[in-house]
């Protein structure tokens, strides 16, 4: 390997080879997912850089994983042993806003909430927005196809994609789609690289719709005297037209927010719902909101006040850190029909007895996405034991349910083995096959994604 | 070939080889595009029909082309040369509309307005609106990515698909997707499969999301002294929010839709927009929308009388009939960003003045989607030939304003020649090799598609 290494260093600036300089670039932000012990990492500068990596690893069948701010969580660009880690945080510039157009072009580094207040600047808006937004990056959220808050009115990130450029793993470089609202020549190429979590090629460059900053805002938080009353609002606004987002919380968080926040949420309420509408008429939805949870038996409060309504977010954003110190976590992130939202949390209720654990959930509740989160003792065995036991059951029953083992933060390596459960032996054999028309050698994070 | 049919005729119950019998499924309704003499019409009852005839197919090395409604404008049905044609318009079932979870289970042979119909009786809607939705298949829709009005605000076909069901060239059955908002387990083979036109498997089963009905439904019928005028509303339209559909109609279209249904329409007008709001707030955007008409020099009309309403949109649904009373038609299918819409059609009144024929531009200008249909005397070769020079012109036009040579009626055989010079060769050999990866004998529609 010294011949690639050499050929390596000569071929792109910014090549590390020391393990002490490599290890902030072994893992992302799963701590179960295993990290392996690269040969070298290289921070990407261009896209001549990257062709030059991608080239050498096809020759010499180096292992290749992309990462972007690292703050992935499913381990999906955790290091493979004696393979390159390609750094994307580097390029990071916004290329263009263009305000008639509605458009922003952009290197894959650009970290979310900067490319949002660039738009902001230009009156425009970057929709996504994953919890992580002030720290992770765009190439990242397209890997993944990243959720956030408000994807059941607005679509994840792949519905705010229109062109990509990317270097496959033949070193070949492509530009996908077209920046039009429709357009159906060839097959759909930018769809298919969202999401695909570096298996396919190196997203180098990324032109993204803005939308118009929507003009009003209000918010609602409603405290429910059990989890179902709760889901029955859910339902209930999902037959009136889409909130901008509806964000749960059951009473474990809500505990564990009041611990750590002492913002005094009602402790003994089955489940907290926080509600956001946005547009013309945001304020009148939400005091109909607010009655609705009334009906439903909950203590509601509506606010069109922008500054109140982001505190009251504020205890739904508070919920992963609050539960991160109750002890070490797994964090889960599945995904079934708004419906069978009540059944999936009844059995995660039950799992988390049945092995006695703590689960704490909250979640996307307008997607039926949720991120039910174990709490363990890291220094007891049989407690690590009984939390990745119950991990497993949570992503069995969201599949019983006809739902999803990954509805946001992706696949990684950490749910890869659970890929087939769901997909099909078939299908995942077709996507082997259709990686495989995107990099022969099969370099691009292998085993990763499917 | 006697044998494959013989084989044919015994593996699945509905065969025709009879040259007149044939006669009716060897096109869709481009007439533009050659059309093949086929071996055998093959009208599909089952998956096991499916499967059965994909297989024979792929056995004996016959092209197999996938058939819907015959709605398709683009020869992407149309028969090949000793080919089978596969007609799924049988496979009709409504298989479950789901109340709750609001999704509907279908086969590919039911037709668009059946549909919706089918969830109306639910208070349910079924989206995407093709103008040709009450004869035209979700087979056709899927296979195509239809659009429609309601694509600015709603999105296209893809965007409203959660699983399909798919019998691949070899043979096999795959199941792609989940029925929840957000998933993102593997390659997105659905969205792959959407509007990749019968080249990649037969769509045998989907199921499809539906939403809520719109509550308000409000619609702005305005004249303006220029295109230029009516785009200018189209932009100050989209920094305010979605509408549910803008419409737009040049002189030449206006002209021929008054000689047809006598609406006195302003016939000096240089264009006329029609624009649909809907939702609580529907009638409030409609009156804000004609103020701002006005503010462009328009003589607008905003009514939140639903009727009224139908029958202002039925001026734009008669576009398409009125300019085929003029003479043989070109239907062409551009897109591009909004703001490009004046270059647009600047560039194809130069492109009809300098070839001496008319071209009718109506369309979904919300999207940046429009139709410039050429007119031309079919008995007259030398208009025959200025007809095509100027569709073909049409397409680089929009190409060079950034744009897509279809927005949404597919490539089929029409602009298979188009293709790579929008997506370039790598890409084109890309997708070659992604057809490989579910088609491998190339049996499912070859040179179809890109």
């Amino acid at each position: 390997m010294s011949d690639f290494l050499s050929r390596l260093a000569a071929a792109v600036p910014a090549v590390t080879t020391d393990p002490d300089a490599m290890e902030a670039y072994r893992r992302d932000q799963c701590l179960l997912a295993e990290a392996g012990r690269p040969l070298a990492v290289v921070k990407a500068g261009s896209v001549e850089d990257v062709v030059a990596v991608v080239g050498l690893c096809r020759q010499y069948g180096v292992p290749l994983v992309t990462r972007g701010a690292g703050t992935g969580l499913a381990g999906g660009a955790n290091a493979l042993d004696g393979g390159v880690v390609l750094v994307m945080a580097g390029m990071d510039r916004i290329l263009e806003i263009d305000e008639v157009a509605r458009t922003a072009r952009v290197e894959p580094g650009v970290i979310n909430a900067d490319l949002d207040r660039a738009a902001a600047a230009a009156g425009l808006w970057y929709v996504p927005d994953p919890g992580s937004r002030e720290i992770c990056s765009i190439g990242g959220n397209l890997a993944t196809n990243a959720g956030g808050m408000c994807c059941a009115k607005y679509g994840t990130t792949q519905d705010h994609v229109l062109e990509l450029t990317a270097v496959l793993g033949t070193g070949e470089v492509i530009r996908t789609g077209r920046a039009t609202r429709k357009n159906v020549v060839g097959l759909d190429l930018t769809r298919l690289l969202v999401g695909s979590e570096g298996t396919l090629g190196v997203i180098v460059e990324a032109t993204v719709r803005l939308r118009p900053r929507p003009q009003g805002l209000a918010t609602v938080a409603a405290t429910f005297p059990s989890v179902q009353a709760a889901i029955d609002l859910v339902l209930a606004l999902g037959r009136e037209g889409d909130a901008a987002a509806i964000e749960l919380m059951d009473r474990t968080t809500v505990r564990a927010v009041n611990a750590m926040t002492r913002m005094g949420l009602d402790e003994e309420a089955g489940a907290v719902l926080l509600a956001q509408f946005d547009g013309a008429d945001a304020a009148a939805r939400a005091q109909r909101c607010a009655e609705l949870a009334a009906a439903f038996g909950a203590e509601a409060f509506a606010t069109d006040d922008p500054a109140e309504g982001s505190a009251l977010m504020e205890a739904r954003r508070a919920a992963l850190p609050a539960i991160e110190r109750l002890g070490a976590t797994l964090l889960d992130d599945v995904c079934v029909g708004t419906h069978r939202l009540p059944a999936l949390i009844a059995a995660v209720e039950e799992i988390a007895a049945r092995h006695g654990v703590a689960i704490g959930t909250f979640g996307h509740a307008a997607d039926g996405n949720l991120h039910p989160t174990i709490v363990y003792d890291p220094a007891d065995p049989a407690a690590q034991r009984a939390a990745r036991a119950a991990f497993d059951e949570v992503l069995g029953a969201a599949l019983a349910l006809g739902g999803t083992i990954t509805g946001e933060h992706g696949v990684g390596s950490l749910k890869a083995p659970y890929v087939v459960r769901q997909v099909g032996a078939t299908e995942r054999e077709l996507m082997v096959r259709i990686k495989a028309a995107f990099d022969p050698a099969g370099i691009l994070n292998p085993g990763r994604g499917f």
